[in-house]
């Protein structure tokens, strides 16, 4: 209802009744519990047309705000959100390769939240909550990154590390997860059932949402799409595989592939993956034949790991996302079409459009700021946690 | 409910109510409509400790039969049931390698289903539906094989062709989705959320289920997993792409490690790979090293395409069926364990238990009969409909 109530802007319980199937007698509880937290006002009402005029109601733009924070192996991009989920507030921090023990990880997410805070004139105590997407495998009810495979990490107790500074309530979750979520509410995910998110940064994974709804697996670790074997006995992967879909189309995979074709590329900044894939953009937009190779090249490798998600998975639509996505995307598509094309069956593939993500912002950031969402909503412990479907 | 009364063998209402967490009301009325179709019978009474007896039901032996196909490339299996799903009667035709045209299976498949029937005692007007499987892509509310890669079929109208012979309402499948639902009914799948089954035959595929019901994907193609790429640029596969699982762990592709290690060996039948794979379980039983050799080889490649899926599902249990599985899976689980333990996730492996098709007789039939007897419940219109989880 919730979803419903943002898309519309300004709406009626009547309207939100009819267009959700719900009873107008659960609509007027559950809004009017969302009064009361705040989270929604009254804007007013509608002539309906001889009866008595409806009331409308609307996100409440002053009712607490949301903080998203996607920690990748690259930087710290946090954004702060109205209830709507309108940004209000955006921070980014570079995180340099020497910085990736957990202090420093924790010192820049802090510095960030606070940086945000202050630019938007918001306190602590006007937050909701806090999500956080951290890369690799996670438990969310520990609040603990178990595995973070590019810096090593193995059972940091990232919540607890991060509570002692940030007085808010701190939901962990990954970047796959946060992805699917935020494509789900505002992306090419509305409205459909089965949606693959193919996060393509330093590390990859596929977000899945399966019957419209953000899929887990049993453990929470669904999706490691960037560790299955795209060729046995392949490139060593860091997870300790070899072949892993990651080590050819990740940002160290597609270095790789620059490094394979023309080792001496000036577009090659040893070290600095950001620096090196920006490059590459540059270079494709320049009309650069090795760039256009790299692009083929890596293509050749993500068009076939994208048809077995659509062999596999039957999905309506594939979105690529993440920042390498951002910036090589449009240069790949075209050329990922064409290799999906010869490799996924018929009948799945007419079913799937693939898409690069079109959400404005980050949206790992939105996604985890929607989890905070949907757990200060489960947490407060009213029938308004029933609003949205857990994910 | 149903599933819980199969599994009962004979319950009272207040039993199944607190078991299944329904009211004793909605229990009384799902009981009686099955009593008043004939599905369920009173066998008595309990004495319930000083109030009133309570009454007894189980499945009606007597209650219609259902009927259980599995066209497999290399044969064609029936099976007959009793509502409980205990089977009356089994026949098994083979088909030929030139057997492959449309009217020949049907041709086979009706003289089958007759043949048990026969064998039965059973006449047409007594049968409640007929569930048929068939490899490949099934559009199955048209009732049409669209795509059998091994036959190279596409677009035939099985259930058309099937119902000038056969007088019973037939419902299509493929074996993926049988699989995962007899394993979910009656199997390793009993009680567990997600559920991937890896079917192995002539063509490979992973039949999948999320949140306990079967997952069928946009298209209901969902499950390809034997076209999914292992070795990019690798061993031609029939449906046009290169390296597909299929190509190293189907029996035909068991036959070509065979052929690339001992391109004469006496287990090699050329043109029939049920004889091939019947003679490597023999060999394997009988310590040959040239048959070990080849579960090795075939285990490299089916762990590395099982840990694939767990690193990507995430599931609580793989479970290795179909025939290739039925002759080779003892020989194999051991070793393919090993090679997953090398190539998944530490975290979804650990959650993962990968076990053989534990359900006597054959599970392809039995998924295919409990699809009849889901959809005899559903098309029926009553509220019994509502008593199996549509899949």
């Amino acid at each position: 209802m919730l979803r419903h109530i943002i898309a519309s802007a300004t709406v009626s319980r009547q309207q939100i009744a009819s267009d959700t199937g719900l009873s107008l007698a659960t609509v007027s509880n559950l809004v009017g519990e969302l009064l009361e937290l705040g989270l929604l006002v009254e804007v007013g009402y509608q002539d309906s047309g001889g009866g008595r005029p409806r009331g409308l109601v609307a996100i409440n733009p002053n009712g607490g705000v949301l903080v998203g924070i996607d920690v990748a192996e690259t930087y710290v991009h946090v954004e702060l959100f109205d209830p709507a989920l309108t940004v209000l507030a955006s921070v980014e921090e570079e995180l340099h390769p020497e910085e990736n023990r957990p202090d420093q990880v924790v010192a820049h997410v802090v510095s960030s939240v606070e940086s945000a805070l202050a630019t938007a004139g918001v306190g602590h105590d006007r937050v909701l909550g806090a999500g956080i997407s951290v890369p690799g495998q996670v438990d969310r009810e520990g609040g603990v990154s178990v595995f973070a495979p590019n810096w090593d990490w193995h059972d940091v107790p990232l919540r607890s590390l991060l509570a002692r500074s940030l007085d808010m309530p701190l939901y962990l979750d990954n970047p796959l997860r946060a992805c699917v979520v935020a494509e789900l509410w505002f992306g090419a995910g509305r409205g459909r059932d089965d949606v693959v998110v193919v996060n393509l940064g330093t590390g990859v994974g596929a977000g899945l949402a399966f019957g419209g709804a953000l899929y887990r697996g049993a453990t929470n670790s669904a999706g490691e799409w960037g560790h299955t074997t795209l060729v046995v006995d392949g490139r060593l992967c860091h997870c300790g595989s070899r072949g892993c879909v990651e080590t050819y189309v990740g940002a160290p995979g597609i270095m790789q592939n620059l490094r394979d074709l023309a080792p001496n590329s000036p577009f090659l900044h040893t070290d600095d993956q950001t620096a090196t894939i920006e490059a590459l953009a540059r270079g494709v937009a320049d009309g650069d034949p090795v760039a256009a190779k790299v692009v083929t090249e890596t293509a050749r490798y993500l068009g076939v790991a994208v048809a077995d998600l659509i062999n596999l998975v039957n999905p309506e639509v594939v979105v690529l996302s993440s920042w390498v996505a951002g910036l090589l995307g449009d240069a790949l598509l075209a050329e990922v079409r064409a290799v999906v094309g010869r490799h996924a069956l018929r009948r799945p593939l007419a079913a799937t459009e693939i898409t690069l993500c079109r959400i404005a912002g980050n949206p790992v950031s939105l996604g985890a700021a929607t989890f905070a969402l949907e757990r200060f909503l489960s947490a407060i412990g009213t029938n308004a946690g029933g609003l949205v479907r857990q994910t």
